[in-house]
Formats: structure tokens, C-alpha cells, sequence
């Protein structure tokens, strides 16, 4: 893990079977397949990776390289389903909406659970999502452009080149949200505060600096307006491992469904370093 | 004081006749009127007004409405030309190269010391300055553009209103530096930290969002060139208290001369509040 700090926290057991994160979790271990969008506010959810133990050293280097992109907020023992900091409970099986199974770099199923899937050799990476840092700001008044429109964040590929760690290599793929600019000042003293979570902007202001020919355009997600006071403003995205682990063709290895993530037991406002 | 909290620490008796911010006042004292700048580096400097008791009161309260461009890093008492939190042998009258005399709006003085000007109605504020957070800038390795042309800071007047005090009123006047965007982000942080000499910038990327027409055209100090991968970050500026000073056409009023300012025994580092 990187250091943040922030899992090893001990919950209060007497008390966690009440949570709304549990109760989301105990959803989908009961088939739920809907969106973890909206779901237990306040709560930390996260991007999931499980690769076998001979690939996630390498995962696990190249999140240590690139923390900004590949926060990690929770990680397995070899073979272990189980990850208590994240919640007592927690089954990385079963807990997650939907998942993708990916053979030599392409998904060959999306089942609700990976029971069958599961081996003695797989570690399970949990990396922070930009979720948490939307509550922070949306707690301060900020606006979130793609949110108050009900569309998927922009997501753009970009030439800034992750550092490499064995098989994963690639670009930095970046979340864009639009802002006034005493906004993005502010959003970026809010977000630097939740390294955990992508922490502050990668960049601002200049899309073709960093790679990005059109911002109407973008590689993911839904395209959402720069008004012309404003500037657009990126972070670093959790797409990113996603994107590696595809162009890495593994043998195996298993993501969630985008959009259908891990609930976890932690509060967003226990990510902040300040 | 607007709580900044860092004029409280107990000062080093045994030692401060050593340091070199005592040395730089000790010269002005002894009559030097050459620029601060450069001088005494890593001690905090401070822009200087002195104001009669009655109209001190609503200075002080403009600073604290307005603590971005006025932050008061200490403040004498009525009469008192010492203001030990900053230095203890400092003497507000003579420790500045040199001063400027207001009378009904106008500078009528340019004296070395103020000895003759003292009086026992009389209340010293100093405001922290930029010298402090470009300290700081330069520290992480962020390069400056006007100090590396060796000129002065440009600095405008916007059309951001301070909020008003008595006859204190007008418009924030600000600093620009120029930055890549992934160097601006850096600065909104290490300038977040420094809340006593004017805390994180106020705007960016939009000159006319806040009423300058052309950034080539400074009110004040030398233009400096912004590329066009570039952001130019706008700060308060401890200019702003000085332009609502004399547009108050105070009946008397002491200020330090632009550049020549008082320097204390504080630390730079002292003032990051994390």
C-alpha cells in the first residue's frame, strides 16, 4: 500500500453491521447489478484490480510509480478474498455489482460475482476513486458539471507517459471537470487534501499541453462544455489501470464493471491528510 | 491580528542580536535606505501602515474583512513604537530604510525615520508581503519570472471589490506571476500554506474575469511575458491597503516606502500553517 495511512484505522465491529456501506455491499452479494453511483454517501468506493501473485508485484510497483492515477486504498493477502481494513465483512467475490473477467488484454465475461474465478494466487488491489473528491467539493458548493447534466465524467488519454513497472506501461488517462477559476483554485487546495483519491489536478488549462487534441472529444466518459470564463481542470483517473492492465494483454486478470464499484466502510473525510 | 498565530512565539533573547534581520534593522537604524530585497533571506518582511487611533480601528477591521490582500502579521499598541512579536528591540520609527509621509491623500515626506512623525495616537500594522511565499515558491524550484529578469512584480488593479471599512474601500489590487499549469497547481499549494502573506492566489487564466484589460499593462511594477503554455496566477497584493489608504485621503497616515520594507525576526517557514 502507499502509505496513506488511512487502513488501518480499526472499525467498530459492534457497529458496522448498521452501515450503509455494508448494507450495499450485502446488496450484491445478494445479485443486485446496479450502479454504486449515488450509493451510501459518505463512503469511500474504489476501483478494483485482481491479477495473480506473480503480476501484482509488478501492479503494485507500478501503483507505488504512479500514485496519482493508482491510488491504493486496500490490498488483499495472496489468495485471501478478504480485506478488513476496508470493512469487516468485505468478500472481494461477491461485493461488487458486476465484474470483468479479461483474458490476454480482452473481457471474455462480466458475471455478478467471481466465485468460480476465484484462485489461491490472486491479490486484489483497491485504488481510490475521483468519487470521494467530487463529495469534497460538491460539500463546498462546487458545481460538477457532468453531475448537475447527469453524465459520465470526461475522460481524456494523454501524453503523459506513466512510469513502467514490468508488463504495465502507458499513458495517464485524466478526468476533466470544468470550473470558474477561484473554483479550480479551490478544488485544487480541496482535492489536495485526499492524495488517496487522486489528490490535486495533474493539470489545467492548456488540454494540448498534455495530449488532448479536442476537448469536445473525449476518450471516455460523455464530453461536457468549457464555458469561455472558465477553465478546464484534470485529474488524474482511475481508468488509467484499467486502460494498462488492458494493453498489457495478461493471461488474467479481473477489473469491476465501470460505474459498479467496490462500497467500502471508510468515510470519504477520513482520506484527508490535512 | 486576523489569529495567524504566528507572532506569539517567544523570541530568542540570548540570540537575536545575531540574527540577520536584527543586522538589517540595526542598518536602517543606523541609516542605510537601500532596498530590502534580497536582504536577511528566510526573515519575514512587512509592508508597514501607521494610522491615528481613530481611524485604526476601521483599518483594522478592513484587514480582517479583507485578509487575503491586508493579512496582519503584528500590530503595535496605541503609541507603542515596538512591536515585540516581530523583533525585540524593534523600533517601528527608525528600523525601515525609509518611509512615506501621507497627508489629505498625498505623500508629502520621503524621511528615513520617523522620529519627528511619532505620536502617542499612533497604531503601527505591518502586513505580510509576497517576499514570503515566493521564498517558498522558489524553494520547491519554481521558477519567477520577474525575479529572474530582475524586475519588479507586475501588479493591476481589478474589479474585485474589498469589502469596506469606514473610509477604507476600493479595489484589490494583485500580483501576477506566470506559471506552466502543472507549476500553477504547485503554487495554489505551497501558497494555501502561507495564509499570514496573502495565502493562496485569488484567480487565474482569466485577466478580464477580473477586469484587466491587458496583462502587458501593469498598474503597477514591470510587465513580464506570459507564453502561451502558460496560466498567469494572479495573488492579493499587499499594494491593495497602500491604493485604499491613499484613496481614503486620510488627514495623516505613514506607510513604508514601495521595496523598502521592515524587516522582522520571524521566519518565513514560521508562517506555513501546515
Amino acid at each position: 500500500m502507499t502509505g496513506f495511512a488511512t487502513t488501518e484505522r480499526p472499525l467498530d465491529r459492534g457497529t458496522s453491521d448498521r452501515l450503509p456501506s455494508v448494507a450495499a455491499r450485502l446488496a450484491c452479494r445478494a445479485g443486485s447489478t446496479t450502479t454504486t453511483a449515488g450509493v451510501a454517501n459518505g463512503f469511500v468506493q474504489g476501483n478494483l484490480a485482481i491479477l495473480p501473485e506473480k503480476l501484482a508485484a509488478s501492479f503494485h510497483r507500478f501503483c507505488q510509480f504512479n500514485p496519482k492515477p493508482c491510488p491504493v486504498i486496500g490490498m488483499s493477502d495472496v489468495g485471501d478474498p478478504h480485506i478488513p481494513s476496508l470493512g469487516i465483512d468485505l468478500d472481494i467475490r461477491t461485493d461488487l455489482p458486476r465484474y470483468r473477467v479479461w483474458r490476454d488484454g480482452e473481457v471474455v465475461e462480466e458475471p455478478p460475482d467471481i466465485m468460480v474465478h476465484w484462485r489461491d494466487d490472486l491479490v486484489a488491489f483497491v485504488l481510490g476513486c475521483s468519487f470521494s473528491f467530487e463529495e469534497a467539493l460538491m460539500a463546498d458548493d462546487l458545481p460538477i458539471r457532468h453531475i448537475e447534466r447527469k453524465l459520465r465524467v470526461p475522460m481524456y488519454r494523454t501524453n503523459i507517459a506513466c512510469a513502467p513497472s514490468g508488463p504495465f506501461a502507458g499513458p495517464m488517462v485524466v478526468s476533466m471537470r470544468p470550473f470558474k477559476p477561484a473554483d479550480a483554485i479551490r478544488a485544487v487546495q480541496i482535492t489536495s487534501r485526499f492524495p488517496a483519491v487522486h489528490g490535486a489536478p495533474v493539470h489545467l488549462g492548456h488540454p494540448r499541453s498534455i495530449g488532448i487534441a479536442d476537448i469536445a472529444k473525449p476518450d471516455y466518459g460523455d464530453a461536457v462544455p468549457v464555458e469561455a470564463d472558465e477553465i478546464p481542470v484534470f485529474w488524474a483517473c482511475g481508468v488509467t489501470p484499467q486502460a494498462v492492465i488492458a494493453a498489457a494483454k495478461l493471461p488474467f486478470a479481473i477489473t469491476h464493471a465501470p460505474g459498479l464499484m467496490l462500497v467500502t466502510d471508510l468515510r470519504n473525510k477520513q482520506l484527508a491528510v490535512l
